[in-house]
Protein backbone atom coordinates (compact mmCIF):
# COMPACT_ATOMS: atom_id res chain seq x y z
CA UNK A 1 0.00 0.00 0.00
CA UNK A 2 1.52 3.47 -0.74
CA UNK A 3 0.74 6.09 0.60
CA UNK A 4 1.28 10.12 -0.09
CA UNK A 5 1.13 12.13 2.95
CA UNK A 6 1.66 15.89 2.88
CA UNK A 7 1.45 18.24 6.05
CA UNK A 8 -0.02 21.49 4.38
CA UNK A 9 2.22 24.28 5.58
CA UNK A 10 -0.44 27.41 4.91
CA UNK A 11 -2.41 25.36 8.40
CA UNK A 12 0.49 24.59 10.72
CA UNK A 13 0.71 26.48 13.92
CA UNK A 14 1.36 26.95 17.51
CA UNK A 15 -0.60 27.04 20.30
CA UNK A 16 0.83 26.97 23.80
CA UNK A 17 3.59 24.68 23.21
CA UNK A 18 1.72 22.42 20.66
CA UNK A 19 1.96 22.21 16.90
CA UNK A 20 -1.33 22.03 15.15
CA UNK A 21 -1.03 20.95 11.18
CA UNK A 22 -3.35 19.89 9.05
CA UNK A 23 -2.64 16.82 7.06
CA UNK A 24 -3.81 15.31 3.70
CA UNK A 25 -3.11 11.40 2.85
CA UNK A 26 -3.85 9.80 -0.51
CA UNK A 27 -3.97 6.23 -1.68
CA UNK A 28 -5.27 4.17 -3.91
CA UNK A 29 -7.99 6.87 -4.86
CA UNK A 30 -8.76 7.34 -1.37
CA UNK A 31 -8.16 10.83 0.22
CA UNK A 32 -8.06 11.04 3.90
CA UNK A 33 -8.40 14.55 5.29
CA UNK A 34 -6.68 14.85 9.17
CA UNK A 35 -4.91 16.64 12.15
CA UNK A 36 -1.79 16.49 14.05
CA UNK A 37 -0.83 17.60 17.24
CA UNK A 38 2.43 16.98 18.33
CA UNK A 39 4.69 19.18 21.12
CA UNK A 40 6.70 21.98 19.69
CA UNK A 41 10.02 20.96 19.04
CA UNK A 42 11.99 17.75 19.62
CA UNK A 43 11.89 14.16 17.96
CA UNK A 44 10.11 10.92 18.85
CA UNK A 45 9.78 8.14 19.16
CA UNK A 46 6.57 9.05 21.27
CA UNK A 47 3.09 7.17 21.81
CA UNK A 48 0.57 8.61 19.52
CA UNK A 49 -3.04 8.66 20.21
CA UNK A 50 -6.30 8.41 17.71
CA UNK A 51 -8.85 10.73 18.34
CA UNK A 52 -12.24 9.50 16.76
CA UNK A 53 -14.76 12.58 16.61
CA UNK A 54 -18.91 12.02 17.34
CA UNK A 55 -21.46 11.85 14.30
CA UNK A 56 -22.39 15.39 12.94
CA UNK A 57 -18.71 16.92 14.51
CA UNK A 58 -15.16 16.75 12.59
CA UNK A 59 -11.43 16.45 12.86
CA UNK A 60 -11.16 19.58 14.51
CA UNK A 61 -14.48 20.24 16.45
CA UNK A 62 -13.56 21.95 20.15
CA UNK A 63 -13.45 18.56 21.86
CA UNK A 64 -11.36 17.09 19.71
CA UNK A 65 -8.61 20.00 19.84
CA UNK A 66 -9.42 20.31 23.18
CA UNK A 67 -8.55 16.26 23.68
CA UNK A 68 -5.83 16.60 21.47
CA UNK A 69 -3.89 19.75 23.30
CA UNK A 70 -4.56 18.15 26.38
CA UNK A 71 -2.37 14.80 25.70
CA UNK A 72 0.61 16.75 23.57
CA UNK A 73 0.66 19.34 25.85
CA UNK A 74 0.38 17.68 29.47
CA UNK A 75 1.53 14.32 27.94
CA UNK A 76 3.99 14.76 25.40
CA UNK A 77 1.88 12.68 22.48
CA UNK A 78 1.32 12.79 19.24
CA UNK A 79 -2.17 12.87 18.55
CA UNK A 80 -4.20 12.51 15.40
CA UNK A 81 -7.85 12.74 14.49
CA UNK A 82 -9.42 12.32 10.68
CA UNK A 83 -12.70 13.02 9.21
CA UNK A 84 -15.11 10.11 9.33
CA UNK A 85 -17.29 9.08 6.43
CA UNK A 86 -19.73 12.20 4.74
CA UNK A 87 -17.71 15.06 7.73
CA UNK A 88 -15.79 17.18 7.42
CA UNK A 89 -13.43 17.82 4.46
CA UNK A 90 -14.77 14.21 3.33
CA UNK A 91 -18.17 16.20 2.60
CA UNK A 92 -19.38 15.77 -1.16
CA UNK A 93 -19.12 19.23 -2.53
CA UNK A 94 -22.70 21.11 -2.78
CA UNK A 95 -24.02 19.74 0.41
CA UNK A 96 -24.84 21.71 3.62
CA UNK A 97 -22.32 20.94 6.68
CA UNK A 98 -24.38 22.21 9.01
CA UNK A 99 -24.78 19.64 12.33
CA UNK A 100 -28.55 18.15 11.59
CA UNK A 101 -27.81 17.60 8.06
CA UNK A 102 -24.46 16.29 8.72
CA UNK A 103 -26.23 13.84 11.46
CA UNK A 104 -29.01 12.81 9.40
CA UNK A 105 -26.48 11.81 6.12
CA UNK A 106 -24.69 9.87 8.42
CA UNK A 107 -27.71 8.10 9.77
CA UNK A 108 -28.66 7.39 5.91
CA UNK A 109 -25.22 5.95 5.22
CA UNK A 110 -24.85 4.01 8.50
CA UNK A 111 -25.60 0.56 6.82
CA UNK A 112 -25.38 -2.63 7.83
CA UNK A 113 -22.69 -2.89 4.93
CA UNK A 114 -19.29 -3.42 6.32
CA UNK A 115 -17.49 -1.51 3.84
CA UNK A 116 -17.67 2.06 5.56
CA UNK A 117 -16.12 0.47 8.92
CA UNK A 118 -13.57 -1.35 6.25
CA UNK A 119 -12.86 1.73 4.56
CA UNK A 120 -12.13 3.63 8.54
CA UNK A 121 -10.42 0.91 9.46
CA UNK A 122 -8.42 1.42 6.83
CA UNK A 123 -8.15 4.68 6.78
CA UNK A 124 -7.10 4.58 10.32
CA UNK A 125 -3.80 2.01 9.84
CA UNK A 126 -2.75 3.79 6.78
CA UNK A 127 -2.42 7.23 8.98
CA UNK A 128 -0.61 5.35 11.85
CA UNK A 129 2.12 4.22 9.29
CA UNK A 130 2.32 7.68 7.74
CA UNK A 131 2.20 9.99 10.83
CA UNK A 132 5.14 7.18 12.75
CA UNK A 133 7.38 7.40 9.53
CA UNK A 134 7.83 11.16 10.87
CA UNK A 135 10.40 12.04 12.45
CA UNK A 136 8.66 13.88 15.27
CA UNK A 137 6.34 11.31 16.08
CA UNK A 138 8.10 7.73 15.47
CA UNK A 139 7.52 4.40 16.16
CA UNK A 140 5.75 4.61 19.65
CA UNK A 141 2.73 2.97 21.67
CA UNK A 142 -1.12 3.16 20.26
CA UNK A 143 -3.68 4.92 21.67
CA UNK A 144 -7.69 5.36 20.45
CA UNK A 145 -9.98 7.54 22.08
CA UNK A 146 -13.00 8.10 20.47
CA UNK A 147 -17.00 8.25 21.33
CA UNK A 148 -20.23 7.73 19.76
CA UNK A 149 -19.11 7.35 16.33
CA UNK A 150 -15.67 7.34 17.35
CA UNK A 151 -16.60 3.84 19.07
CA UNK A 152 -18.84 3.39 15.89
CA UNK A 153 -15.96 3.35 13.47
CA UNK A 154 -13.22 3.27 16.74
CA UNK A 155 -14.02 -0.22 18.29
CA UNK A 156 -13.18 -2.37 14.94
CA UNK A 157 -10.16 -0.30 14.39
CA UNK A 158 -9.12 -1.48 18.02
CA UNK A 159 -10.10 -4.95 17.41
CA UNK A 160 -7.96 -5.38 14.18
CA UNK A 161 -5.33 -3.12 15.77
CA UNK A 162 -2.44 -5.38 16.93
CA UNK A 163 0.00 -2.78 17.93
CA UNK A 164 -3.10 -1.09 20.26
CA UNK A 165 -1.81 -0.42 23.75
CA UNK A 166 -5.05 1.08 24.94
CA UNK A 167 -8.25 2.93 24.26
CA UNK A 168 -11.25 5.20 25.34
CA UNK A 169 -14.56 4.21 24.27
CA UNK A 170 -18.11 4.63 25.14
CA UNK A 171 -21.70 6.41 24.26
CA UNK A 172 -22.62 3.65 22.03
CA UNK A 173 -23.90 0.43 22.57
CA UNK A 174 -25.29 -2.98 21.16
CA UNK A 175 -27.31 -1.39 18.50
CA UNK A 176 -27.65 0.32 15.67
CA UNK A 177 -26.81 -0.80 11.43
CA UNK A 178 -23.73 -2.13 12.11
CA UNK A 179 -24.77 -4.02 15.60
CA UNK A 180 -23.50 -7.08 13.92
CA UNK A 181 -19.98 -5.62 13.57
CA UNK A 182 -19.66 -4.17 16.90
CA UNK A 183 -20.70 -7.68 18.47
CA UNK A 184 -18.83 -9.29 16.60
CA UNK A 185 -15.49 -7.15 16.99
CA UNK A 186 -15.84 -6.24 20.40
CA UNK A 187 -14.41 -9.79 22.10
CA UNK A 188 -11.42 -9.05 19.73
CA UNK A 189 -10.94 -5.99 21.76
CA UNK A 190 -8.31 -7.27 24.35
CA UNK A 191 -6.37 -4.03 25.41
CA UNK A 192 -7.10 -2.19 29.13
CA UNK A 193 -10.49 0.13 28.06
CA UNK A 194 -12.09 2.85 29.80
CA UNK A 195 -15.61 2.86 28.46
CA UNK A 196 -17.62 5.83 28.91
CA UNK A 197 -21.49 5.87 29.31
CA UNK A 198 -24.18 8.98 30.13
CA UNK A 199 -26.83 7.53 32.41
CA UNK A 200 -29.44 9.52 30.61
CA UNK A 201 -28.41 9.01 27.08
CA UNK A 202 -30.88 9.82 24.29
CA UNK A 203 -29.61 7.95 21.65
CA UNK A 204 -28.27 4.76 22.93
CA UNK A 205 -30.13 3.47 25.87
CA UNK A 206 -27.67 2.31 28.89
CA UNK A 207 -28.38 -0.94 29.50
CA UNK A 208 -27.27 -1.47 25.84
CA UNK A 209 -24.27 0.42 26.62
CA UNK A 210 -23.59 -2.38 29.59
CA UNK A 211 -24.04 -4.98 27.32
CA UNK A 212 -21.23 -3.97 24.78
CA UNK A 213 -19.22 -2.85 27.87
CA UNK A 214 -19.49 -6.72 29.40
CA UNK A 215 -19.27 -8.19 25.18
CA UNK A 216 -15.63 -6.47 25.41
CA UNK A 217 -12.53 -9.16 25.32
CA UNK A 218 -10.48 -7.01 28.12
CA UNK A 219 -9.50 -8.57 30.95
CA UNK A 220 -8.58 -4.93 32.04
CA UNK A 221 -11.44 -2.38 31.77
CA UNK A 222 -13.77 -0.27 33.69
CA UNK A 223 -16.97 1.73 33.25
CA UNK A 224 -17.76 5.25 34.29
CA UNK A 225 -20.98 6.58 34.22
CA UNK A 226 -22.03 9.83 34.59
CA UNK A 227 -25.21 11.82 34.59
CA UNK A 228 -26.85 13.60 31.90
CA UNK A 229 -27.80 13.60 27.97
CA UNK A 230 -25.27 11.85 25.16
CA UNK A 231 -23.81 15.34 24.71
CA UNK A 232 -23.09 16.19 28.40
CA UNK A 233 -19.58 13.79 28.99
CA UNK A 234 -18.58 15.86 31.79
CA UNK A 235 -15.10 17.42 31.72
CA UNK A 236 -14.27 15.10 34.71
CA UNK A 237 -14.28 12.22 32.06
CA UNK A 238 -11.91 13.55 29.87
CA UNK A 239 -9.37 14.60 32.89
CA UNK A 240 -10.34 10.59 33.66
CA UNK A 241 -9.10 9.99 29.91
CA UNK A 242 -5.93 11.57 29.63
CA UNK A 243 -4.73 9.93 32.92
CA UNK A 244 -5.87 6.62 31.58
CA UNK A 245 -4.42 6.80 28.52
CA UNK A 246 -1.15 8.04 29.85
CA UNK A 247 -1.41 5.42 32.20
CA UNK A 248 -0.97 2.58 29.72
CA UNK A 249 1.19 4.59 27.07
CA UNK A 250 4.00 6.14 29.55
CA UNK A 251 5.70 9.14 29.16
CA UNK A 252 6.10 10.98 26.12
CA UNK A 253 9.69 12.40 25.07
CA UNK A 254 10.16 15.90 24.25
CA UNK B 1 -26.30 14.57 74.70
CA UNK B 2 -23.54 13.85 76.79
CA UNK B 3 -20.83 12.13 75.04
CA UNK B 4 -17.14 11.25 76.89
CA UNK B 5 -14.04 10.44 74.58
CA UNK B 6 -11.15 8.97 76.02
CA UNK B 7 -8.50 8.88 73.65
CA UNK B 8 -6.07 5.75 74.53
CA UNK B 9 -2.49 6.62 75.10
CA UNK B 10 -1.71 2.89 75.03
CA UNK B 11 -2.79 2.55 71.44
CA UNK B 12 -1.12 5.91 69.95
CA UNK B 13 1.67 5.49 67.19
CA UNK B 14 3.19 7.71 64.90
CA UNK B 15 3.52 5.83 60.84
CA UNK B 16 4.96 7.78 58.23
CA UNK B 17 3.96 11.44 59.64
CA UNK B 18 0.45 10.26 60.59
CA UNK B 19 -0.72 9.65 63.97
CA UNK B 20 -3.23 6.98 64.25
CA UNK B 21 -5.28 6.55 67.62
CA UNK B 22 -7.24 3.93 69.35
CA UNK B 23 -10.61 5.67 71.13
CA UNK B 24 -13.62 5.21 73.24
CA UNK B 25 -16.38 7.06 73.43
CA UNK B 26 -19.18 6.80 75.85
CA UNK B 27 -23.14 7.93 76.16
CA UNK B 28 -25.99 7.12 77.18
CA UNK B 29 -24.64 4.02 78.36
CA UNK B 30 -23.59 2.90 74.63
CA UNK B 31 -19.86 2.67 73.75
CA UNK B 32 -18.55 3.37 70.52
CA UNK B 33 -15.00 2.03 69.79
CA UNK B 34 -13.22 3.44 66.82
CA UNK B 35 -9.78 4.88 65.17
CA UNK B 36 -8.54 8.40 64.16
CA UNK B 37 -5.70 9.35 62.13
CA UNK B 38 -4.39 12.44 62.29
CA UNK B 39 -1.59 14.17 60.00
CA UNK B 40 1.50 14.41 62.93
CA UNK B 41 1.56 17.74 64.61
CA UNK B 42 -0.55 21.02 63.39
CA UNK B 43 -3.83 22.25 64.25
CA UNK B 44 -7.59 21.86 62.97
CA UNK B 45 -9.67 23.25 61.23
CA UNK B 46 -9.24 20.41 58.40
CA UNK B 47 -11.65 17.72 57.09
CA UNK B 48 -12.80 14.97 58.91
CA UNK B 49 -13.56 11.76 56.60
CA UNK B 50 -15.21 8.75 58.02
CA UNK B 51 -14.90 5.78 57.22
CA UNK B 52 -17.18 2.72 57.13
CA UNK B 53 -16.00 -0.98 56.87
CA UNK B 54 -17.37 -3.81 55.31
CA UNK B 55 -19.01 -6.77 56.91
CA UNK B 56 -16.51 -9.38 58.57
CA UNK B 57 -13.98 -6.65 58.68
CA UNK B 58 -14.07 -3.81 61.71
CA UNK B 59 -12.51 -0.40 62.39
CA UNK B 60 -9.00 -1.31 61.86
CA UNK B 61 -9.06 -3.31 58.91
CA UNK B 62 -6.51 -3.34 56.33
CA UNK B 63 -8.10 -1.48 53.60
CA UNK B 64 -9.00 1.08 56.21
CA UNK B 65 -6.29 1.58 57.78
CA UNK B 66 -4.79 2.09 54.37
CA UNK B 67 -7.29 4.43 53.03
CA UNK B 68 -7.43 6.70 56.25
CA UNK B 69 -3.31 6.65 55.90
CA UNK B 70 -3.90 8.09 52.49
CA UNK B 71 -6.02 10.42 53.07
CA UNK B 72 -4.07 11.90 56.17
CA UNK B 73 -0.77 11.34 55.04
CA UNK B 74 -1.90 12.81 50.92
CA UNK B 75 -4.39 15.58 52.03
CA UNK B 76 -3.75 16.37 55.59
CA UNK B 77 -7.29 15.38 56.26
CA UNK B 78 -8.40 13.41 59.96
CA UNK B 79 -10.33 10.50 59.13
CA UNK B 80 -12.21 8.49 61.63
CA UNK B 81 -13.45 4.75 61.49
CA UNK B 82 -16.04 2.82 64.29
CA UNK B 83 -16.60 -0.68 64.64
CA UNK B 84 -20.11 -1.80 63.13
CA UNK B 85 -23.03 -3.95 65.26
CA UNK B 86 -21.25 -6.93 66.49
CA UNK B 87 -18.20 -6.59 64.67
CA UNK B 88 -14.47 -5.91 66.26
CA UNK B 89 -14.86 -4.35 69.72
CA UNK B 90 -18.34 -4.20 69.84
CA UNK B 91 -18.19 -8.42 69.40
CA UNK B 92 -20.33 -9.80 72.88
CA UNK B 93 -17.22 -11.57 74.91
CA UNK B 94 -17.26 -15.01 74.02
CA UNK B 95 -18.32 -15.18 70.45
CA UNK B 96 -15.86 -16.18 67.61
CA UNK B 97 -14.44 -13.48 65.82
CA UNK B 98 -12.95 -14.99 62.47
CA UNK B 99 -14.95 -13.38 59.52
CA UNK B 100 -17.34 -15.82 58.21
CA UNK B 101 -18.57 -16.50 61.78
CA UNK B 102 -18.94 -12.32 61.72
CA UNK B 103 -20.23 -12.16 58.37
CA UNK B 104 -23.36 -14.85 59.20
CA UNK B 105 -23.35 -12.84 62.79
CA UNK B 106 -23.86 -9.63 61.10
CA UNK B 107 -26.81 -11.24 58.48
CA UNK B 108 -28.97 -12.77 61.47
CA UNK B 109 -28.67 -9.29 63.22
CA UNK B 110 -29.16 -7.47 59.68
CA UNK B 111 -33.52 -7.44 60.35
CA UNK B 112 -35.86 -4.84 58.70
CA UNK B 113 -35.97 -3.38 61.89
CA UNK B 114 -34.46 0.23 61.62
CA UNK B 115 -32.91 -0.36 65.49
CA UNK B 116 -29.54 -0.82 63.95
CA UNK B 117 -29.45 1.45 61.39
CA UNK B 118 -30.80 3.97 63.67
CA UNK B 119 -28.23 3.42 66.62
CA UNK B 120 -25.15 3.26 63.91
CA UNK B 121 -26.38 6.69 62.43
CA UNK B 122 -26.66 8.26 66.25
CA UNK B 123 -23.33 6.53 66.87
CA UNK B 124 -21.83 8.20 63.88
CA UNK B 125 -23.07 11.76 64.75
CA UNK B 126 -21.82 11.63 67.99
CA UNK B 127 -18.47 10.39 66.95
CA UNK B 128 -17.92 13.65 64.49
CA UNK B 129 -18.75 16.10 67.40
CA UNK B 130 -16.66 14.55 69.69
CA UNK B 131 -13.28 14.27 67.57
CA UNK B 132 -14.28 17.82 65.95
CA UNK B 133 -13.73 19.21 69.55
CA UNK B 134 -10.53 17.78 69.43
CA UNK B 135 -7.80 21.08 68.77
CA UNK B 136 -5.93 18.58 65.95
CA UNK B 137 -9.30 18.18 64.00
CA UNK B 138 -11.53 21.14 64.53
CA UNK B 139 -15.02 21.93 62.44
CA UNK B 140 -14.09 21.52 59.02
CA UNK B 141 -15.93 20.09 55.68
CA UNK B 142 -17.19 16.21 56.79
CA UNK B 143 -17.30 13.52 53.67
CA UNK B 144 -18.32 9.58 53.83
CA UNK B 145 -16.37 6.85 52.19
CA UNK B 146 -17.96 3.10 52.83
CA UNK B 147 -19.02 0.28 50.52
CA UNK B 148 -21.10 -2.74 51.07
CA UNK B 149 -22.00 -2.71 55.28
CA UNK B 150 -20.64 0.64 54.90
CA UNK B 151 -23.06 2.01 52.79
CA UNK B 152 -25.89 0.09 54.18
CA UNK B 153 -25.29 1.84 57.31
CA UNK B 154 -23.49 4.90 56.14
CA UNK B 155 -25.94 5.67 53.43
CA UNK B 156 -28.76 6.51 56.50
CA UNK B 157 -26.01 8.64 57.89
CA UNK B 158 -25.05 10.75 54.68
CA UNK B 159 -28.57 11.19 54.42
CA UNK B 160 -29.60 12.63 57.78
CA UNK B 161 -25.91 14.48 58.34
CA UNK B 162 -26.81 17.94 57.05
CA UNK B 163 -22.55 18.57 57.35
CA UNK B 164 -22.08 15.92 54.73
CA UNK B 165 -20.08 17.62 51.55
CA UNK B 166 -19.56 14.33 49.97
CA UNK B 167 -19.58 10.78 50.01
CA UNK B 168 -17.64 7.40 48.59
CA UNK B 169 -20.66 4.80 48.37
CA UNK B 170 -21.45 1.47 46.68
CA UNK B 171 -20.78 -2.22 46.63
CA UNK B 172 -24.40 -2.24 47.48
CA UNK B 173 -27.82 -2.47 46.08
CA UNK B 174 -31.90 -1.73 46.46
CA UNK B 175 -31.98 -5.15 48.19
CA UNK B 176 -31.74 -7.23 51.59
CA UNK B 177 -33.58 -6.74 55.11
CA UNK B 178 -33.77 -2.70 54.85
CA UNK B 179 -34.12 -2.06 51.48
CA UNK B 180 -37.10 -0.03 52.44
CA UNK B 181 -34.87 2.31 54.87
CA UNK B 182 -32.17 2.37 52.20
CA UNK B 183 -34.85 3.25 49.60
CA UNK B 184 -36.59 5.82 51.40
CA UNK B 185 -33.21 7.53 52.29
CA UNK B 186 -31.25 7.96 48.99
CA UNK B 187 -33.28 10.34 47.97
CA UNK B 188 -32.19 12.43 50.89
CA UNK B 189 -28.39 11.99 50.11
CA UNK B 190 -27.90 15.30 47.90
CA UNK B 191 -24.22 15.80 48.17
CA UNK B 192 -21.87 14.59 45.55
CA UNK B 193 -21.22 10.94 45.44
CA UNK B 194 -19.35 8.45 43.55
CA UNK B 195 -20.67 5.33 43.83
CA UNK B 196 -18.52 2.17 43.49
CA UNK B 197 -19.82 -1.14 41.64
CA UNK B 198 -18.28 -4.49 41.24
CA UNK B 199 -19.30 -5.95 37.53
CA UNK B 200 -19.22 -9.38 38.88
CA UNK B 201 -20.33 -8.57 42.75
CA UNK B 202 -21.83 -12.09 43.70
CA UNK B 203 -23.73 -10.89 46.82
CA UNK B 204 -25.47 -7.65 45.38
CA UNK B 205 -25.82 -8.09 41.40
CA UNK B 206 -25.37 -4.66 39.50
CA UNK B 207 -29.01 -4.43 38.54
CA UNK B 208 -29.57 -3.65 41.78
CA UNK B 209 -27.00 -1.52 42.37
CA UNK B 210 -27.53 0.50 39.16
CA UNK B 211 -31.28 1.16 41.11
CA UNK B 212 -29.77 2.60 44.18
CA UNK B 213 -27.29 5.14 41.89
CA UNK B 214 -30.80 5.96 40.15
CA UNK B 215 -32.37 6.88 43.39
CA UNK B 216 -29.68 8.47 44.99
CA UNK B 217 -31.15 12.40 45.11
CA UNK B 218 -27.17 13.95 44.54
CA UNK B 219 -27.45 15.97 41.15
CA UNK B 220 -23.93 15.35 40.64
CA UNK B 221 -23.08 12.11 41.18
CA UNK B 222 -21.34 9.64 39.21
CA UNK B 223 -20.73 5.51 39.12
CA UNK B 224 -17.41 3.12 38.32
CA UNK B 225 -17.59 0.10 37.60
CA UNK B 226 -14.52 -2.36 37.75
CA UNK B 227 -14.23 -6.14 36.70
CA UNK B 228 -14.26 -8.72 39.43
CA UNK B 229 -16.13 -10.02 42.55
CA UNK B 230 -17.72 -8.31 45.87
CA UNK B 231 -14.12 -8.35 47.47
CA UNK B 232 -11.92 -7.44 44.48
CA UNK B 233 -12.57 -3.43 44.31
CA UNK B 234 -9.09 -2.52 42.35
CA UNK B 235 -6.46 -0.14 44.18
CA UNK B 236 -7.29 2.66 40.92
CA UNK B 237 -11.24 3.41 42.81
CA UNK B 238 -9.31 3.57 45.48
CA UNK B 239 -6.51 6.03 44.55
CA UNK B 240 -10.13 7.84 42.44
CA UNK B 241 -12.11 7.68 45.92
CA UNK B 242 -9.25 10.00 47.45
CA UNK B 243 -9.17 12.29 44.93
CA UNK B 244 -12.64 12.64 44.94
CA UNK B 245 -12.87 13.13 48.24
CA UNK B 246 -10.06 15.63 48.24
CA UNK B 247 -11.95 17.60 45.34
CA UNK B 248 -14.89 18.17 47.55
CA UNK B 249 -12.95 18.81 51.01
CA UNK B 250 -10.32 21.15 49.81
CA UNK B 251 -6.81 20.88 51.18
CA UNK B 252 -6.18 19.86 54.81
CA UNK B 253 -4.61 22.35 57.33
CA UNK B 254 -1.00 21.09 58.62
Amino acid sequence: MTARLQLDAADDHLEHGVRERRFDLDRDGRHVPGMLWTPAGGAGPRPLVLLGHGASGNKRQDYVVSMARRLARHRGFAVASIDGPVHGDRRPAGLESDAPTVFLHFAQVWSSDDAMTDEMVSDYAVTVDALQALEEVGEGALGWWGLSMGTILGLPFVAAEKRMSVAVLGLMGLTGPTRARIEADAPKVTCPVLFLVQWDDELFARESAFALFEALGSADKRLHASLGSHGEVPDEEFVASEGFLARYLGAGSS
